[in-house]
């Protein structure tokens, strides 16, 4: 359906994804499926459907109660914070509601957003977009049925908003600047403001939770769907996994047939089919991502830059396009800062290679050589390495290059992500490849030379022949393994910790309840008699359970998950060859993976803020370095692990650059064929975008003057006879006569001849 | 002045370049520069320059007088031929007027457009660029002092014109489809049509020619009026040898000091500072480029790509942008096509291979071992070769890929254009530098090993070490020779044809004169009782003259001189550590380039049709790989002709390839580097597209309802009270008594703390 460009050209198909890909099976039940608005056409006009009593995010409001200095004094301090907040939401002209936290020192501030405030932010929002070519309908901009303020039943506006724009929007509100209406809200910036975050829908949530586990494949209206309730950003994670699930098959397929058919599984056509579909895959999902942004309307989006709140800049100047004031920096100062953060992130690497090295080594020696004392219970070492020391280390690495990002002055958050992102990546990138490397070039190449030397520190071992093998299981361990240690620190220690953490809080924080719950009380005395959120008590009961739950809940970080997803990749790409049946094993792990994500989402982190993106931002751009690797990786691998290969002559380092020289062209070629070859096919988003733009350029025109576009030469005929230019050619002939006095020069011509 | 985005951004800024850069000095004349009408300010309004007594383009109509068939039956069929054609140009309501032609069987069709027309087809294609995307300034589609069809003197467009704008588009209405309201021609289609061309403007060419032969540098009022009177197209190859001039200085400077302060001019730091220039020039100049585009207002004019005429297509189906039908053909035809073509390519680049390498063996054998008899003469061969076989050989190869190009079914001039100018890059690039390659990579590491076999065929030799010398002597014969041939060729060549030629001809063709002179007068007479062109008897003579001279001129070739200047950069960028005096030496004749090509143009070729331009098309990728090879070259001859380099040892191809390796991926890194340190500079011709591109937008939302992109929040507090989402909210209370309440929690919690 989305290969149809026709089906999705209609005003607002952004917004009603439900014209788009139509309602999913699954709408049958009494209400509409998983709740989203967008699909509430049973529900009445006059009133959208109202989730969690109307509050649409919670501020937690965080003060510490007892601290060194004046205890007056640090109550001051948090009233007049707490008096700043509310009135900055007074002024972005939003309802909020004030409830007791379950914690000692929280307040949870409900927010709600009236429907023409979100009305309004929706305008200025459509305008701000099409002013930076994000794709709109023209109709949107211009209501044909007169009065723009129209609320009515009819417009589109009054039920049109999916869970996901609605809070977008009214996040919009929160943190964007005063000057522009907004309430400029930020977490940590703002005094005791701890977090900002919207409240799970749980009838959503069960419903996709349940769809999902029934059905074996993820399909476009449950991407819409995703979509829908959480915004694009999101979205995109999901459908990048089931993408890349899809296409897993090939190699994975490939993969067993390989195993089972061939001894030597480091053939050269597997390797090179391994390389064609890792650039494939690459620029396949490059064309999906451009046909997902545009059938969703978000392509450009990331045009419109969130300022970073923290970005300061020596001097403010107005902005050459848009002409609003903005702090500014001069370039070479950028440039300088960048350059010089490169030699710290690559200490920080440095650091880590020594960490994940050490463990390495150690876990080599114990499991390989090592045959003294103790030697069953240092056996398990080395994993505890990799599963606490690793993880520990890589933290405290991913704080140092935070602070390296933030010092290195961007003036967007995208800009910063993409940094960051970036340097995180790098982190990874060393913990799950480097010892993989280390075997293949070093210790198989060398490491035999490097035995004898042994006996002299006079360990006691059994010489072991270095080989192959060794780097097999390693790479089973990472993928087997690691897969099951992420499984279970993802989904079973979550939910462990979710059943014992009440248990301990009841202990810990019993006194305070004593209190709170008499203040609670206090308090819905004094909401009954001017009405607090109108609900009744067991309603009110149960709201507070699920406004305790969400808030003890952390948020959801979407880097971890797309980081786990490349590492992934990573293997498949670069190691295939290895073992052949790594793509298998990620097939599955991945079928599950999808699925748990979405349990992750819906029951162990807070619901994520719905952010508008038009791809997967950095992470292509790292996959495509990987299957760069992978051509280095796989080159090598060929020539060092042939049979024929004696790893001892010393002519194996330049054969093996040879290698690497040859397969990294071959790369580069490939690269080269198969995107002129997908260029050449049209794409229909591509198309549809031209197509569109070109709409609305004939629109205009015909609005302004119709009849620039289509001027018929005919109605010149009798200008040209008293034209300025007339006077210079024979008025008396008309083009008849003109002609024959040539074809007189003719007819001469061949008389003479 | 072109780094001030203020500047440029005007009304019609890309039809007024006086407004955009001031007139030039030599503007002191008692008529404006060049002559060209943007500058004639002081013309009188209603009487727009007229050049050429208001011939805009000569048709020259050949055809054979006497054939094997039958007289009669070719004379009717050259009457048709004429009568077809004088219909399309009344149809398309041009003037036209025919006079005899010099040679025998030719009428010069002279043509002319009437202002009205040519205003009706100006409008016209403004409204397609707007429609494509190509910056326009909406005052320039909306009139707004009302009627649009004013063509009183207030009106820029009658004299706002440049000869270039006035041209170019007379070509299309000369050259577009008939229902598009053009006359259709097009030459060697059309039975007997045999070129189109523009006629020379004299007094231009004449001042170009003396102030350019008078001023050091081209600065950017110069490529104005050359944009002005030639076109973007040309002005673009004058823009680019400028810059790359300009550039070369820098290598120049380097070079001569690494000349003269270093034995081994291979150092490593001076090959690797020749790559970092090679990487930023060919990065400055994108930028330039599209800086050029911006301020001559032809972004993205590629975009309307003209159709072939010659394709026609498996069948026709409506474009899906514009709906017009256009010919259509399957996707995967044209892949297999281009696939197949390939061979075919290598095929024609192997033949010429041989040649290459047998003249530069030849060549090689001649001068440095032979030593029999007739060793003076055949001492020459070589060069002979090189000046007449090699250019003939070159001459076939391009037809051969020529005839390829067009079985490719291109759909686009510009894609046609651009994959035939990377064939015949191709055999260039062969013929240039394949000697070069053959000595560096086989000649000199392997020669030792050859030279003894020459015994056994006895030839008699005087056995010389084969060493470094060797290919530095051919890359200063290449480079000084290539010059200066290639300069006799340009310019003397062709001097010494226009002096001789005319001798000739006056013999071969007397009896032809007798008679089209009879006829001509007769021509003379039956066009002064209805008058012809107007013109005293004398002007008429000049005028005849003129045209019989420009006629015999052939087209002026833009791509040979592209070829030169790109295969030239190849020498410098990467052969300049061979003979750092390269640069040096490109510098000096280039200087003479610049202005010996003016004079080519001006004298020895047709005046070109002015074409729109956004870049210097495929050349600058050309320049790319150039760079990408110049890693490769310079990475080997570093290591191969290294002092320490033991040429016999079985080492050195492994150690080469592992130069080339590292050198690769130090090109890679440097121009990641030096792009992103680019990308960070802000660019003024960015930002202006930008701004513009907002301004359009701004306006449209403007016209259309002003109030939607300022909403002010206040408008809305009443609405908010009785606002459906209130209901959810206690609305007894205002904020500040909700505010109070929060605060009493706190207190109560430091109370109970």
């Amino acid at each position: 359906m989305t290969t149809d460009p026709e089906a999705t050209i209609r005003p607002f198909s952004h917004l009603f994804p439900s014209m788009v890909a139509k309602t999913p099976d699954i709408d049958s039940g009494e209400q509409p499926p998983f709740n989203s608005p967008a699909h509430g056409k049973d529900a009445p006009l006059d009133t959208p459907p109202v989730i969690n009593h109307g509050v649409d995010y919670v501020i937690v409001f965080r003060y510490p109660i007892k601290s060194s200095d004046d205890r007056l004094q640090l109550e001051q301090k948090v009233v007049d914070g707490f008096e700043a907040l509310a009135t900055k939401l007074t002024h972005a002209q939003l309802f909020f509601e004030v409830k007791q936290g379950q914690e000692r020192g929280t307040l949870l501030v409900l927010v709600g957003c009236p429907q023409a405030r979100l009305y309004a932010e929706y305008k200025a929002q459509r305008a701000r977009d099409f002013l930076l070519g994000i794709t709109v309908e023209s109709t949107d901009l211009v209501p044909t049925n007169s009065n723009k303020d129209d609320l009515s039943a009819s417009s589109p506006l009054r039920q049109g908003f999916t869970e996901a724009v609605r809070l977008q929007l009214i996040y919009d509100i929160l943190t964007s600047s005063e000057k522009a209406g907004g309430a400029d809200i930020s977490p940590h910036v703002d005094p005791f403001v701890d977090s900002i975050m919207p409240l799970h829908n749980d009838n959503f949530n069960k419903k996709w939770i349940s769809t999902w586990s029934k059905k074996w494949l993820i399909d476009n209206d449950d991407l819409c769907n995703i979509r829908n309730h959480f915004g694009e950003k999101i979205a995109f994670y999901f459908a990048f996994v089931q993408f890349y699930f899809l296409w897993l098959m090939i190699p994975a397929g490939l993969g067993v047939l390989v195993y089972f058919t061939h001894s030597n599984t480091l053939s050269i056509w597997y390797s090179i089919s391994m390389l064609v579909w890792g650039i494939t895959f690459t620029e396949m999902w490059k064309r999906k991502q451009m046909e997902l942004a545009v059938q969703w309307g978000v392509l450009n989006c990331s045009k419109h830059e969130k300022q970073m709140s923290a970005f300061k800049g020596d001097k403010t100047v107005p902005d050459q396009i848009t002409g609003e004031e903005r702090p500014f920096v001069p370039a070479w100062k950028i440039i300088l800062r960048r350059a010089l953060t490169l030699p710290a992130v690559a200490l920080g690497a440095a650091f880590l290679m020594v960490i994940v090295g050490l463990v390495f080594v150690l876990q080599l020696f114990l499991h390989e050589y090592y045959t003294g004392p103790f030697q069953k219970f240092l056996h398990y070492a080395p994993t505890i390495g990799y599963v606490l020391l690793i993880p520990t280390m890589s933290g405290i690495y991913s704080k140092w290059v935070r602070l390296l990002t933030n010092w290195e002055m961007h003036q967007t958050e995208t800009s910063w992500e993409y940094n960051y992102t970036q340097k995180i990546f790098v982190a990874n990138f060393l913990v799950s490849y480097l010892s993989l490397f280390f075997i293949a070039w070093i210790y198989i190449p060398f490491g035999d030379h490097v035995l004898p030397y042994l006996n002299e520190f006079n360990v006691s071992h059994d010489h072991k022949k270095v080989d192959f093998q060794r780097l097999q299981d390693q790479l089973v361990y990472f993928i087997v393994t690691g897969q099951i240690v992420g499984f279970l620190t993802e989904m079973v220690l979550p939910y462990a910790m979710s059943w014992a953490m009440p248990k301990v809080k009841n202990i810990s924080t019993k006194l305070v309840h004593s209190v709170s719950s008499k203040t609670d009380v206090g308090d819905n005395i004094n909401s009954n008699t001017t009405p607090d959120i109108a609900l009744s008590p067991e309603e009110n009961l149960d709201f507070t359970k699920k406004l305790d739950r969400e808030t003890g809940l952390e948020e959801y970080n979407i880097y971890t998950d797309y980081v786990e997803m490349v590492i992934q990749f990573g293997y498949v790409a670069m190691f295939s060859p290895v073992w052949p049946l790594t793509a298998l094993c990620c097939v599955a792990n991945n079928w599950v993976e999808l699925r748990s994500d979405a349990v992750k989402i819906c029951k162990y982190t807070r619901r994520p803020i719905p952010l508008r993106a038009e791809n997967i931002g950095p992470w292509l751009r790292n996959m495509e370095t990987i299957v760069w690797l992978s051509s280095i990786t796989m080159g090598s691998f060929a020539y060092l692990f042939h049979p024929t290969t004696d790893l001892h002559s010393s002519y194996v380092p330049l054969y093996t650059l040879m290698a690497i020289l040859l397969s990294e062209h071959l790369f580069a070629g490939l690269r080269l064929a198969i995107q002129s070859i997908i260029s050449v096919i049209p794409s229909w988003p591509d198309l549809r975008i031209k197509k569109e733009d070109y709409m609305i350029k004939r629109n205009w025109l015909q609005r302004l003057d119709g009849s620039n576009s289509n001027i018929s030469p005919k109605t010149l005929d009798e200008k040209i006879t008293h034209d300025p230019m007339a006077k210079h050619w024979s008025k008396g002939m008309d083009s008849e006569s003109r002609a024959e006095a040539a074809i007189r020069l003719v007819r001469n011509q061949f008389k003479s001849g």
